[in-house]
């Protein structure tokens, strides 16, 4: 099947695909697919009126979706009316399931998610993998992995896919951190240390995290900026309901935009980077508190007890961010800034300043910031969704595969 | 016809569009008129064989395509063979041509190009617009856009499209001028002051100069971010081939990233923003010039007659446009930075200092900075060339029209 992330490489135009019966086939799964999944249950008919195709075209599309286990038919509707009754169409909560996991920098986590979007399994472990191997992590990463593999497949569904959220950049080939540096990690090829069974997509947790906003979120525009943070600070760009990943997959690098050109150093090499203002490391030093697991919460705590040190913290490094992000809307003029991550517990003391200063730099109306509802939860629920949204995206694939 | 521009808006999920034999016909007429474009002269069969569609099927779309004057044929191809010798096809030089046009501070211009990219007629008009009425101003641009038509036609072309190129932020709907700053125009809508015997469609000048250097550039890639300057410092993101406009179409404002965060006020409301050390004002000011027309050519001129006062004013634009630079290279991983417009005439002295910053600050491998081989040319090429992509996107759309 395709990679289970929503960014079809372009074709190049020296090469065109021809358009075919089979590809219109294809395309026309996922449209009865992707209906049924937005509004149903609905029956043909209204499968039909929806997507402007013919009953009987639809009839056909539905059967194959039925008979490879995405759709399932849950009986008539309305049966006392004349003629033969319309059987109820709904997305299968017994087909094929998104797997997905997360190399957090102080926990790992793994869950799947049915063609529904529930979350039907779940394992989490907690405890800090900075510094350790990737082999390591990677076997326990695993093991949390098959645990809810099990779990599914205990409730009659199969894998259809495996997508994995790192605190890191990751290469386009959708398997190779270049880069974590809260894990140590360099040029690690993470998909050759976790499980073969099912396609796998390595990814950036702000990637996915962006990703789960623009599906799961309330009312989340098709064009946004995700702002996350887990020990660093990350960011996705959406646009048109598309993640714009960079050339070499490394776009939403926002920590290293320069907010003070002769600001202190930062390990990237540049000066006066974001994260020197408003990174975990530089706000907990300005707040006066020592490093350690759990410090986000910390902060929030003593925030929330009046803590005038931390609010100050915060308040500076809200200031900062919104530099940074008038930076960021001026280039990319997005709908909306939805913070979330670690970010959106801390949001009642970092959104005055930021708010503030994207005003005052900002000509015409300033870019609204939301917070996220999905919080620490998004990457992981981003992994699992984006197989999720694959085999939506394109049925055919996994339907060849039963 | 529709918009003779490569950004159709996208389909929401709730509606999607069926996916019928006739849109099927149009992509793969699309597809045929693109592989002649890139690849010809061709014969039927290298054009099937080529885009992997049959040859009795290419022809059928070569037939509809010849019928309505895209294509034309060469006449036998290698006549001694055995067998009914394949006819050689190639785009039109007397089908449809793109009327471009460019509202410049400075200057007024229009031209226009047959689908083979050929520029065919053009006109000219030198003159400052500062403060200028829009009425008289698109008055005259009208006169020299009828005169361009008019040239065209006297070669057998005729008009499919007008695009027109402003110095300013225009709204989506592609008519509206919201603000050009240097020409003191608000909410202008320019559409209806131009002639109504086409469609239009209006872009901001670094839009169509990005979309030039795409299509005509010297190996450009499909990624990446292009700064252009006349008197504002503009810039357009490109992604995969296609311009990242922005939700209310002003993407790209790379002269309002701040740069120094306790800069110098900018008019936009803002403190510090890229213009304040790198906008034409602000390097005339430290180069110790006046104002006046020509005043790019003047910093050049005196650049290369090695002035230190300009020479030191250009670096510290350069130093600034690298710290903004910084920030979006880090936001999107273009490929590459290509320099537009007024800049490249600049680039000698701009870009030792600009590169300097962005190796300084990028983690990495620096993004490769290049000079566009198009110049001041870029904007109004890229307007013309858009109404012909809009042609051989959408071949279907001018045939109906035939």
């Amino acid at each position: 099947m395709t990679a289970p992330l929503n960014e079809p490489r372009p074709t190049g135009p020296g090469r065109p695909q021809p358009d075919t019966q089979q590809g219109m086939r294809r395309r026309n799964l996922a449209r009865v697919l992707h209906t049924v999944s937005a509004e149903g249950p609905l029956s043909r008919a209204a499968v039909a009126s929806r997507i402007g195709l013919t009953r009987a075209a639809v009839s056909t599309l539905v059967d194959e979706l039925v008979r490879s286990g995405l759709l399932e038919e849950l009986g008539p509707e309305r049966p006392g009316r004349v003629g033969r009754p319309g059987s109820a169409l709904a997305v299968s909560g017994r087909g094929p399931a998104g797997i997905g996991a997360e190399v957090g920098v102080d926990h790992l986590a793994a869950c799947a998610v049915d063609l529904r979007g529930t979350v039907r399994a779940r394992a989490v472990r907690h405890g800090t993998n900075r510094g350790r191997a990737p082999e390591p992590v990677a076997a326990e990463l695993g093991a949390l992995i098959s645990e809810v593999v099990a779990g599914a497949r205990d409730q009659g569904l199969w894998p259809a896919g495996l997508a994995v959220a790192v605190p890191g950049l990751v290469a386009r080939d959708g398997r190779t951190v270049v880069r974590a540096p809260n894990l140590d990690w360099h040029d690690t090829d993470l998909g050759a240390l976790l499980p073969g069974a099912y396609p796998l997509t390595v990814d950036n947790e702000a990637n996915f995290g962006a990703l789960a906003e623009l599906w799961l979120g309330r009312d989340t525009p098709p064009d946004f900026l995700h702002v996350s943070a887990e020990i660093g600070i990350g960011a996705a760009v959406v646009v048109d309901g598309r993640l714009l990943r960079g050339t070499r997959g490394f776009a939403g690098e926002l920590g290293h935009v320069p907010v003070e050109p002769e600001g202190p150093a930062c390990p990237c090499g540049g000066r006066g980077c974001l994260e020197q203002y408003a990174g975990e490391e530089a706000v907990l030093r300005a707040a006066g508190l020592e490093g350690g697991e759990g410090r986000v919460g910390l902060l929030a705590t003593r925030a929330a007890a009046g803590d005038a040190r931390v609010r100050g913290a915060l308040r500076d490094a809200g200031r900062a961010l919104g530099v940074a992000l008038t930076g960021a809307v001026n280039l990319l003029d997005p709908e909306t800034v939805v913070l979330g991550g670690a970010l959106s517990g801390l949001a009642p003391w970092l959104l005055p300043s930021l708010e503030a200063e994207l005003d005052r730099r900002t000509a015409g109306p300033a870019c609204p910031v939301s917070v996220s509802s999905l919080g620490p939860e998004g990457p992981l629920l981003g992994a699992a969704h984006s197989v999720v949204r694959a085999v939506l995206d394109d049925p055919s694939a996994v339907a060849e595969h039963v």
